[in-house]
């Protein structure tokens, strides 16, 4: 069985992996789609997320979908032939932080494709992938595996516009348009926001978030006065997503943020050098939001139901053998948003 | 009248000044005693907190409390010789901050002694001082002008304390030990904390603090490993209240909070450099707090009713004529905690 | 001028009463709609709405549109020939409430046929009115008056709404379609509910609510067994919104709502009798809601913007001159939904 | 080995019952202490409590303290002659309410002394009785048996108190001055409360919860124009807590709330008639309170570490083989507060 496999920095192969043992609760599951997420995209450029570093070969991918091909012992609710969107977390429910409800934060997590412990934890960019039936969200026939692939970037998008408590009628900034901005427009949109404006360095992505949910789109890095209007009487945003993960976006945004405003950190990044006077005088709370928990059901549900239309960002798909041009492309922003890869 | 004025860095001058005339619907009080905060001590050290220049001699001053001595037109509610603290913070009421419960964020604030708007706000720091009777909180006669002074800096305490939302059964740590930190622990005590341990670089707070409610104190300089044990299992901590202004402070906690902790930032600092990506693996949330509101009604009451004893916490009183003498005191952490000015 | 005026219950005439002096910051404002609230009902039924009992005759409404007529002294913002939404809540702005930013239980609230003052707020059924300025919102040329009155019963459920905390990806049922629970339904919708079921004791509403946005109706009266199924695991609905008003439709719902449901009751009505030991046991959180506040200037947006589409909800309109008949048509429900009163 | 067992209303007998067994991870504790708690009483008074009614005969007891004797297969942290108190309440972990935290609601509890499931979950007034290890927290030799048999009340009581939200600086009523209204006085005081205003209709415990923490004691039947003072500009304090189970508790304070103020229902009931208009017009949120998990090693802390003295609630200590007449007086609120029956 093949797999995409990386091994160091630009070393990305298409490897011959053993096939993973049918465990009870499990199913084994024939992968069709998978996108490319930053996270991936790290491990790629750079061998390693910030201080989290490859030590042996992992599979990569943790937003797939597939097909239902074997029933493991004990496993009920699912059927060989269900097109399922497959939740990459797997807590062990029964920690401190799992008996609070706080799975995300599991004392022993193990999510598809992470090099945070070791050995690490092998992802889902593999023919025949096994999973546990709870991880697997069942949808429609009418909903295609590209869709289906699409749960889980929704659900990080779910969960940080929950963590910024209700966006109802509020006025919200997401700065940073690739795929986590976008949905996390499309996210906000959905609950109810009165007002979006999204910004980005470059134009490119201004359509798609348009069509998405947004009101407005700045490019930051040309028309910073459009931007600077909003700083009227202490600034008007209630909430700002930060999804670039670049300091200067958060940063510049604090004289557009209203005193008392929500700052929701969704990107990753390296160090950030903050005006701590600011933060204070202007009371922000800036909240880290990191994966999802019962989100990934929820966005099965929305994407499934057609309450949502997710199309629009899958920029190209290819076959999972040429996963390294696969990489290079999802790698330049110019020209794509989100690239899956094709599996079957 | 003589007050206390700051011209420029370590230009404190003991000025005769003209008295304000009394407006209607204020009072004339007598001060009795000041003390010295923070914000004090930067315009006398550097002329400047962060961004904020001094562009003009100023009274400085806004911990005081005096006794009523004259009463402008239309007072209701207060009589010659009560004794009162003194709220130094004047919001104007009808702005878009005021008519939503934020006063704190009032666009026209009057707070004393500030240079942030231009002319500056005169502070407190005279012989005699006019305050709207909204501002004047009578305490008991039991109740000293030293205790009564002390309102000003536990109200910011005990907005910061409620910034967390409850602390109630939470295990709470307080970096920085000086008096905002200090009596931040005996805010976080009286608000039900399971336990507070407090930090600081010296050990001379460490007896008062814990008086004042610390269950623990460390220093953070000498024996980090006993702070360390808190970090088993991604963290012990709830709540940190950051009240040292020190980046290393904050980020040094990171490891001993727990996933989804509340870090209120108390203390005012320059820039600080944050790994972002511990915040938003995480989900902290990080909170500034700023000055009070309501809560100054409350420290009265708290202070008035004997439910605290903040009289630990005053280290030295001196007269206001040796304001220079007493500034560079209050300015060395190893000999004060807090100095107090006596101007009757 | 003419106005809609109520004497007692059942004796709704159209008299003649001198036009209001235009004050300063006010502007007179010639009515085109206004629409029949269940306030307005009960006054004409019963001549008083529980224990609020009409003492004088008093002018009907509170649900009105026009175009701005005449500006008085000291108005900026507003053009004459603007169509404007009239808020008809104007609090004091200085009471302790309004200081809370609590407008809403302002201590003078000055309310649009409101008979709990006495003497009585006159109601806006009059050819013209007299508003202030910050009542008046102006819509687009492209929004009728027909919606524009609408957005007083909308703001009210964009209150209820976020009354019951963030509804984003949450399980609702609405109790109760009429008009209030029709918008409660658009509203939960547009906050981002995943799943809706309304119920009634008619049919006669299911198929406008759908369009609104309910995914189920059921008929609570006839079906009891339909809306028993998410009794399962003691309950599966996140949030009830209680619009009928009535005692059966809140305690009906206990057994289906999960343990520490949030119920919101939107719905006035007598004495409830409720089985308080499974509020106890369930943990429920029963919260009611009030009118609006800065919600009404959210509803224009949402019409203005066409967000929303409120026109299914207007079944009938009538001259003034008809308001008896209007009045007897809008207490029908199996025949009206909203009944609107055109006045030019 | 002996235990108390309830057949019928008014039949409570000495029983032989044979010794469980001990499982895996549980130890057998010979109890010294256990106080009789109101749900108790519910059952010897009328054999049932509001609709559980008792269906065979059944341990009573759940507030119980004792020392370890023997320890099963696999338990740690415990050793034999450890003072413990007993948590008795011990949810499944993996139903879908424990899995997000809220183990108060699951599907499968098994709670001492409790008529809710059949068969029935027998109680722990047993001369020795088997809990699993967590269900055990072991306090300082220093404290006694019978302040450990308080954890179960406290631990109730400071469930309450955290549904309120906070409650610091906060004006707090508590209605129904007996062991439950008593403990929540001392909570609250914990908690920061600004003011506590206790009634009651009689003045029996009056002076105890003085002594815990009340600011005032009103007794309702008798000075109910005490309270009345309390209504002024729509009423004076933030939270109600009801422990009294009497509707007219509840109702009666209407008045003395102010609007937005939350009210937490910690008294079982029957039916309750409220004036729905007035939870609708003034905006109320009344909240049930349901048992406790995770306070139960707080109130342990508490107690242990000698922050609270919770001491004074005891009124009486009886042999368990009298176990009647201990029931019988602590029925009687003139002469008892809390009665706890020795076993050793």
């Amino acid at each position: 069985m093949r797999a995409v496999v990386i091994h160091a920095a630009k070393d990305l192969r298409i490897d011959n992996v053993p096939p993973e043992e049918l465990r009870s609760g499990a199913v084994r599951i024939k992968l069709e789609r998978g996108g490319i997420c930053g996270s991936d995209l790290h491990y790629y450029q750079d061998g390693r997320i910030g201080t989290i570093t490859l030590k042996m070969p992992m599979v990569l991918g943790h937003e797939v979908a597939g097909l239902v091909d074997e029933l493991g012992p004990n496993v009920a609710g699912l059927n060989v032939g269900d097109r399922v969107a497959i939740n990459p977390s797997r807590p062990c429910g029964i920690c401190r932080f799992c008996s609070q409800g706080q799975q995300i934060h599991c004392l022993s997590m193990r999510f598809y494709g992470s090099a945070m412990p070791y050995p690490h934890i092998h992802g889902a960019f593999q023919e025949s992938v096994v999973a546990d039936a709870t991880q697997c969200f069942v949808v429609p026939k009418t909903t295609s595996a590209a869709e289906a692939a699409v749960c889980e970037p929704l659900a990080v998008c779910l969960h940080a516009v929950r963590r910024a408590g209700s966006v109802f009628g509020k006025r919200v900034l997401v700065t940073g348009a690739g795929p986590i901005g976008a949905l996390t427009v499309l996210a906000a949109r959905q609950a109810g926001a009165a007002e979006i404006v999204a910004t980005d360095v470059t134009d490119t992505p201004f359509e798609l978030v348009t069509k998405l949910g947004a009101n407005r789109c700045v490019n930051a890095a040309r028309d910073a006065e459009k931007l600077a209007a909003y700083g009227k009487d202490k600034g008007s945003f209630d909430v700002l997503f930060e999804c670039s993960g670049n300091e200067r976006a958060l940063t510049g945004a604090f004289d557009v943020l209203r005193p008392g405003a929500v700052i929701v950190q969704v990107g990753l990044g390296g160090s950030f050098t903050l005006p701590i006077n600011v933060v204070v005088a202007k009371e922000f709370e800036l909240r880290g939001t990191f994966r999802f928990h019962e989100e990934f059901g929820l966005a099965a549900a929305m994407i499934g139901q057609r309450r949502v239309d997710v199309t629009p960002i899958i920029s190209a798909t290819m076959p999972f053998t040429d996963a390294r041009a696969a990489f290079d492309l999802a790698g330049d922003r110019s020209r794509a948003m989100k690239v899956q890869l094709a599996f079957s």
